[in-house]
């Protein structure tokens, strides 16, 4: 990747609020300022073509949209990209927004705009009746996960939210923010980021990988503080992640490609306590 | 609409599981099967065109396919729809599944397909570099939410989770739904439904009421389980309901909707507090 052109945006805001409390004397408001997690959206576009939208929180957006178009399919590798710029539009009362990335790829880099990212099985797969199988809706990534040899201690994979919890600054300014992080397989996180989308987070720690020459990650366990759906169980798999770990409950299709991929996948870690769903023997259990 | 032609599918799976306790003694693992919610794709066809695919919990698929067709402004009243059906495909063992829900419309109606449904502001807006307004991505309303003059009590709005809650019959066996409800100002649930996706809980309560003949869903309160984003704001001004009730925080563009649709906004409904972020004159404050 040659060349960054970014701006800033906002990660929370200001509203107005009235908080209440019900007690037995009646009700009591009092009016007073909330910080909200923003949520904008962001649009990404490929050599000019519009190829998503996603509502997410600014900052990072450069992260995002790459961490985006690799997990999603839509290109392959960092080295893809030649340029990522935000486009510098303006709201109605003339301030900048930075809600459009623009990404200019290297030359000879063809695109796979079948697969316009979150929503990729939206438009390319399911286009048969009858081709309902996780086959059809899932991207094939270039990584063997079910091959990485890395080891984990329960003890230290039930620790891993309490580690990213105390990375989430927004969080606690605005409860409203879902995290992910990618930690070594020793527990020491890399990289932390916070967003109103537990998928854009997943891909904002993917795409900060890819920019800094980290993919695959192999040996590496990606943490979300919600649950596992099968969409982050397929950004993991993309990215070369060998280990996915949730603070909530898996889905069942998060499961079955799991053990598909050859994936580890834990549910409910919260120390000390959690329950492995696929891959268990890299916790040697 | 004239015909239903139903399958059914499954809203949970056992899964193989282990359970891992960190203790003082060391690590103990138990294997035994966990339930988990489903989540399988839904595909949404209109008139034979492919709409959208959302990863959804079976169940109610007609509700969910005509409440996002409805919310997303691709139809604008059930009696546009002729027919709901599954398609009768079938998975590698041989057994139905039903992931495909067709939609024949009524003579003369034509559909808004440029609005693909939950990612309908994906392709069709911010087309334009600058248009990153609201107005952008917000589907119009028919209905003019800010005009209803219902009155809420704000010991009912703080009850309504918990008693929603009490409905989740899927949330007690995997940990792992979303649900949304609809209720009346004093309090009564009208329907419950739960998903792994926020939206699609808030497109299944609102398709039955569309299919139940009580749109717009004047004097009512949707209450939802998790987080209010944007999109959920945008469902709700869709079918006409004047408040929006959630357990967790608004994000800044689900409080800015609201402020401008005249919407009712709670977050962090939590007996006995809750946070007020548009629309407090209607709870008395």
């Amino acid at each position: 990747m040659a060349a960054y052109i970014a701006g800033v945006g906002r990660v929370t805001r200001r509203t107005p609020a009235v908080r209440v409390e019900v007690t037995p004397d009646g009700v009591r408001g009092s009016a007073r300022p909330d910080t909200l997690a923003v949520e904008e959206p962001l649009e990404i576009r490929v050599a000019g073509t519009s190829v998503t939208v996603t509502m997410r929180t600014p900052g990072d957006d450069f992260d995002l949209a790459l961490g985006n178009l690799l997990t999603e399919g839509v290109l392959r590798r960092a080295d893809d990209v030649a340029q990522l710029m935000h486009c510098l539009d303006e709201d109605e009362s003339g301030s900048p927004t930075y809600n459009v990335v623009d990404v200019t790829l290297a030359p000879g880099v063809v695109p796979d705009l079948d697969r316009t990212a979150r929503s990729g099985y939206q438009s390319s797969a399911c286009g048969v009746c009858g081709k309902t199988s996780i086959d059809a809706i899932a991207a094939t990534s270039q990584y063997a996960v079910g091959d990485d040899p890395v080891r984990l201690s329960p003890v230290v994979v039930a620790g891993l939210p309490d580690v990213m919890r105390e990375s989430q600054k927004v969080f606690d300014k605005t409860g409203g923010l879902h995290a992910a992080g990618i930690f070594t397989a020793e527990g020491d996180p890399l990289v932390v980021r916070e967003d109103v989308g537990r998928h854009n987070a997943v891909d904002k720690v993917i795409g900060w990988a890819a920019r800094e020459g980290r993919l695959p990650l192999a040996g590496h366990v990606l943490v979300v503080s919600g649950r596992a759906s099968f969409e982050l169980v397929q950004k993991a798999v993309m990215a070369g992640l060998p280990a996915l770990v949730a603070v909530s409950a898996p889905s069942s299709l998060a499961a079955e490609l799991a053990q598909e991929a050859g994936l580890t996948l834990v549910g409910f870690a919260r120390a000390p306590r959690l329950t492995v769903y696929a891959g268990a023997e890299r916790l040697g259990l």
